[in-house]
């Protein structure tokens, strides 16, 4: 069902690390991820805001760069333990003939640029600035309280071809979803928690969202309550709710150029070798939650381009239970 | 747009105090309520089940009775400080021509039954047997811990008249729902809270819902994820959310014979005579809550029928926006 | 043991209402109660600062004034509920022989300065001017977020005498201390909570402490983080812990000027008249809690003053256990 | 400062696994744990208990061995990642001239056994058994709803010589507490969080403590709530509070034998290469925490020693500043 492991994987991926985002107006996304979810800056100039979890000690884990291209991701980053492994991973990227490429990026180590064959930009390197924690620093507290960037979840066209590929660079399932023999999206894993990177398949490339910790159910809240008081009570757009996969307590948020934010509470960790993955079954992506109502359609189908990288649709167009046919389904009860 | 209020009533009505209701399997629904809502059972025998919350002195807050009935409310019953405002009670219920009888009541003092103008069967104690609190006795806590009952919700065909002969009582508003100058709900209260009764314009009278107060977020979720557990995460009808008035966080459930249960978080104090009533404007009941779904259509328009009073049509049937309406909305944008 | 409590007192307190502190740096005081238990100014001018708690519409339920005078406390704050009852408070007073006068004070309505027989200096109103209630305004939450005052403690040199006298004025007893025939102090409600006035034997009359609702245990602890964050690390005198009597976790800190403010979670509700006090035996003041360390000397022997009030010696000084003598008997252990 | 670390370590330690205690009455150890940190049985038979967290899928985080030898640690587990590795393992102890022997262990997969130079008696495998997560079973939740285990703790006469040893198998500090050019004790990890191993300057080798991860601030008081109800308050040894390294709420308890265990809440994540050990300067082992009391004497002083492994004093007795002396300090001044 589940693609196989590479548990000895050419280079090191440590964990999901950062996510880069065009935005429209990056004064009021700014606003957003600081009053919202609860982010600091780390640093802000020529269009640029590098924001950061409080209790995270590299130097962002959200860019956010101010730009005419409409909301597109720009890369999503990723962590390898070593410089050295960067060698590996270009030798890698290059006998695939995937795109890789050194780069340059300010607060980071040596950089490469690389894509997934589903088309994901991705950066990857081995250091970053560091800045202090400030996860004790109540004083400071806003929002959510967003403490670090957890994972970030792609749409792919063929789920389990994405799966495999990331396989082979280490990642193991926690948890997935399949029809039959069909795989419909899994959560996998480099850092000995619930996931990294989700794939789930849809059109794509694209990111449907990425995923801030936050310290408990009252978070979960205030990030809604804070949403409403801004007068962004619409942001809110599933939840709050509890995963079928993963069990985490959750809120989904759209900013204001409609990428996606997940804010959630910790999940169990995963590291040793003889876990196996969790299936969850269901004919479509409708993850059979414990209690609580199905997403809205443009959870399931509204997502994030990456810049420059064209989508494609999947064989079979998924046809998950959302909110609008649950209710219709209500309605027609009556 | 509120009727006037007797701030020296001829009786002094202290709180909301308890729910009877019928049910068709008296082990089925207490437990719903005692591995759900947290209760703990007093005493039962012969078809009755006497509940409290985990805060609660007294013997009973939730009295369950099976019967073949079908899925009624008995009585709601309300205190009054001393004996003797029964007799005052029993003379004014008297002197309106509305039924007023005493009673002999289990595990309660002297009991008075009365109806109000809408039909309401209510009975009026000023005592009843104690029991230990036991909300430090944390090796039983079970369920969302219910601490104690706070409120219930009426549906009744003319909320303001109804809203009058309460204010007559002495019933103060905190928050109240109008249109112009349509009065369609109110929170009203004796014991200085938010409320022990809420009047909501509707086909009545009924019982819309009775309200227990939990120790936090996590107790709102625990109840779905234990409805959920218990193959019963349909029971879930509404919420995890917040309310606009009173700005508590709620979930509301329907238990085994469909009888609503609200759990919700603390609320402020209103006790002081300057406090003027807030003011929500909406076209119908849909009150506009800070942020999240609209309830379901049976949230509106399901309720307990009281044992043996007819019920009445609104002059204007109520049409809120509900998440039937809203999902409709939603699936024509797309 | 307990003296008679009068249920048809001569006028009707409803509640604590306010306190009103001389403190020697008005700046830094203010900081103390805005930045650590989270209250809001609702008015500053001349040397006076008021605040309320976020859930609290009454104007001011902490006022600080700016003084030469020393630490003392200026009166403690009552309510009753309707201006004419302070004509009945004059007279029941005045009939006593203590001190009764009229006041004219900022934003409260009608006002009658009055004494206990201990000297306690006290003012009684039925009406402030309001604010809107913050409690949902999260953008502005601060320190342990303080929701509104709940009560306060005041020392007195015959406990028994003293709540016999509050006794005569309505006030009930939740829970009390004794030892044999000996009553060493009680918890004393007129709002239905487990109270508004604890009376406790010792040097008096002083204000013990005054105590603030906060929504969890959560806050107890922010309150904690933020005092040592802003170099008050030793403001923290007791806790947190979980009080014997009552049940609430709480922490006290100590202000700027030494004045002693408790905040403290939820507790329970007190309306009925079949409620019996609950006993707490001790052979002194230490209330046995159900865990954690007693309380250091200070604690026990450190109050604040009535700015004008002689303070007189209890019969018998009070010997409770105390963090010191417990550490004594851990040293002589090992 | 600190010892230097082996970034490719000759084999792969992932984490702490696990602790096999000798109880002298396993039926009330058993209790203990169950009741009141909230951990699960998963098998028990022969006079051995084998207990997990509420989030864990290894078979056994706790082995509790009823034994006449009294109250010793009978050995820590550390998991490796590959089986392979285990052959890493034996040679690279041997080489040291330190104990390795393969052991047979039920539940576990192949097993070595080893001691580090201190004479800590540890267990090194790849596999256990796995039995289902409960973290989201809420029906079976008890006493502090313990996740996992995440920690423990060491006592060594030498701290930097211990420090040096785990640093040459990979293990990184995250915070070190020193006075001067002096190691007092440092926090290692390898599975990217704060810790998986404390070493502290004291007589040794001998257990400290071992430590469950809980939900929040909640279940900290819980774990109070619930020893004080079954009669147990004095094994609340130290806290509530939070710790000065690490930042987190904590509290210890001593269970029927005297072992210690802490329950505490989340911590930051540590993976990256970057990350600079904090340091927290000190005179002695008296962490200087935010704020709280200090420890008392024997939660420096006392601990479990690891059985047949006789303990050597340190160069230096550390001379903390505790409850009693402090308490003492507090007394003079009055």
């Amino acid at each position: 069902m589940l693609p196989p492991v590479n548990l000895r994987p050419p280079f090191n991926i440590t964990r999901a690390s950062h996510v880069i985002l065009h935005v429209a107006d990056l004064a009021r996304s700014k606003d957003f991820y600081v009053k919202i979810a609860g982010l600091v800056v780390s640093d802000e100039s020529d269009g640029v805001c590098y924001l950061r979890g409080l209790a995270e000690a590299c130097h962002h884990s959200l860019v956010l760069v101010q730009s005419p291209k409409g909301a597109t991701c720009k890369r999503i980053g990723m962590r390898v333990f070593f410089d050295e492994e960067l060698e590996l991973a270009h030798q890698f990227f290059t006998a695939r003939n995937l795109p890789a490429a050194w780069a340059e990026v300010p607060h980071q180590g040596r950089t490469l640029h690389v894509e997934d064959p589903a088309g994901t930009k991705i950066e990857l390197c081995a250091r970053m600035e560091t800045r202090p924690r400030l996860h004790l620093k109540r004083e400071i507290f806003a929002g959510a309280q967003a403490q670090s960037l957890d994972h970030y979840q792609l749409l792919a066209p063929d789920a389990f071809a994405l799966c495999g590929f990331y396989g082979e660079l280490g990642f193991r399932s926690s948890e997935y979803l399949a029809h039959g023999d069909k795989l419909l999206g899994s959560f996998m894993y480099r850092k000995g928690t619930v996931l990294d990177l989700a794939v789930v398949e849809g059109q794509g490339p694209r990111l449907h969202h990425f995923a801030y910790l936050v310290p408990g159910a009252d978070q979960i809240f205030a990030a809604c309550d804070l949403a409403g008081n801004y007068g962004l009570a619409d942001s809110v757009e599933r939840g709050p709710g509890r995963h079928g996969p993963g069990g985490v307590l959750f809120v989904y948020l759209r900013d204001p150029d409609g990428h996606r934010i997940e804010l959630f509470t910790d999940h169990y960790r995963t590291i040793d070798i003889e876990i196996e993955p969790v299936r969850w079954e269901a004919a479509s992506l409708s993850t059979r939650a414990h209690w609580g109502l199905p997403a809205p359609a443009r959870w399931y189908f509204e997502a994030t381009n990456f810049d420059g990288s064209p989508v494609v649709d999947p064989a079979v167009r998924p046809n998950p239970e959302t909110l609008e046919s649950y209710a219709q389904k209500l309605s027609s009860q009556s």
